[in-house]
């Protein structure tokens, strides 16, 4: 595996690749490798015939009072894993390679960023969105790589590059788990040992939530309901939102209609530490 | 020369051209091709192997009440023009495939937008970026020129280039200009005979501002005053703005210090059409 740092050496690499004919995956991650990027890596590389991870905690993504400064960062084992994976570069910039003085430009995904996520966190998506053009650019892949942990995040990125007309296939990889459910996460580390023994309770609480819509239930008030008794009864956690909303544009539905995909999603925090998860479900 | 109309088209083709090995160029235009864009098509000629030409009168950069609907079109005469300058491929999708049922996304260019044509036409620049960052994917070159006639678009463009590492060479070609002097425009079209014969004032007030800058003048209002009484004896054209600003950074000057590239620009409107001009100098 190569280490690449400058956003030419990168392109340069990536040009080199495609002239050689070489499909090219990406696997864009903050870091702090866990488990869940493994798989997106091993994915990445049933899709390609060349992997590059980029490794870069962007700044534009966190907003004020977010943990930006105290997001784990170990570039060492991060390399360690990303090559035992398999990975064939590892593209890790600076941050002022990716925001130098003068830097003013900006990606909007407008409409589906204003729900959930981007409700809780304004300017969130807005970060995401320009520094996945950005990595895009820099990277040049075939094929893009993503988890549905983010779901928002996967679709904004699905909205971006067929708006952006980017010319790179986008996979939604499933959300790598906890042998108790857990989604894994880079944050999961900041929980006390009291919280990470409460914490699956939102993955089982969202599974509660599927079974009742393949079981018929259609009233996303009622499961909702299940869901925050279930969440409340069984942890400290403070419940940041429940939805249930369609898949692709994210509204939340206030009657399930038979045959469309569905999204359900949370947020909640314990103590400072806010996790997200969901599971998509058809309505029977 | 061959037309394309479809994103999958224009990408497979760009993707062959370079696949081959060959340098390719693109040069963006709305059509209504003049003698302007025709020289920009010899210059992309002059430094890539194959030279794309996209033709798309972009809805979202025309404001509320502008002239989006009576621009001049007229594709069967844009394409014998374009095949005669040298052009290889005519792009020229339809409005529904840039902009189809659902899209969201938009690219913003902070700060130099906020001046001169951005402070007027709110809004026009964010359509600019966005389409020109959706043509540089669609066409995927090396290299991309545009007019220097629409100056704080190019500054707009090789901030977007730059900032989202688009991996493309922006070259900027001088205004070509009739014989007495008009910066040629698609929009020189719609002057009565009368306008048409008073319009060239507006460049010989740029040349006189320029020449009082070469021989010493430092005072930008003083110059902007000798200007605005040549337009306004000279003219009927009722005067949007006038301005002397740094040439990257567009901000206006209060005064001019020696080695500055400064850029001197104009929007006037006769009747309902509205020009824009401009010269660019070193300070002495």
């Amino acid at each position: 595996m190569i280490v690449l740092g400058t956003v030419a050496d990168m392109q340069g690499a990536a040009e080199r690749l495609r002239r050689e004919g070489r499909r090219v995956g990406v696997v864009p991650t903050m870091g702090a490798l866990h488990e869940g990027h493994l798989t997106l890596i091993h994915k990445a590389k049933e899709l390609a015939d060349a992997v590059i991870v980029t490794l870069f905690v962007n700044p534009t993504q966190f907003i004020k009072g977010e943990d930006f400064e105290r997001y784990p960062r170990n570039t060492d084992r991060d390399r360690e894993l990303a090559a035992r994976a398999g990975a064939d570069v590892l593209f890790a910039p600076a941050a002022h390679t990716m925001y130098p003085e003068g830097y003013h430009t900006f990606v909007s995904v407008e409409t589906i960023t204003d729900v959930l996520e981007g409700a809780v966190r304004p300017g969130h998506f807005r970060g995401v969105a320009t520094v996945v053009a950005k990595l895009l650019n820099c990277t040049k892949p075939h094929v893009a790589v993503f988890g549905q942990k983010d779901a928002q995040q996967a679709a904004v990125i699905r909205r971006l590059v067929a708006d952006l007309n980017f010319d790179v296939e986008v996979v939604v990889v499933p959300t790598v788990r906890e042998s108790d459910g857990l989604a894994m996460s880079s944050r999961n580390g900041y929980l006390s040992p009291a919280d990470r023994a409460e914490a699956p309770v939102l993955f089982r609480a969202l599974q509660r939530a599927e079974r009742v819509i393949l079981e018929g239930g259609r009233d996303p008030v009622t499961i909702k309901s299940t869901m925050e008794v279930m969440i409340r009864t069984g942890s400290s956690a403070a419940i940041d939102y429940l939805s249930i909303a369609d898949a692709v544009t994210l509204q939340e539905q206030t009657i399930l209609h038979s045959g469309r995909e569905i999204l359900i999603s949370l947020a909640a925090r314990f103590g400072s530490t806010r996790l997200i998860d969901n599971v998509q479900v058809v309505v029977p």
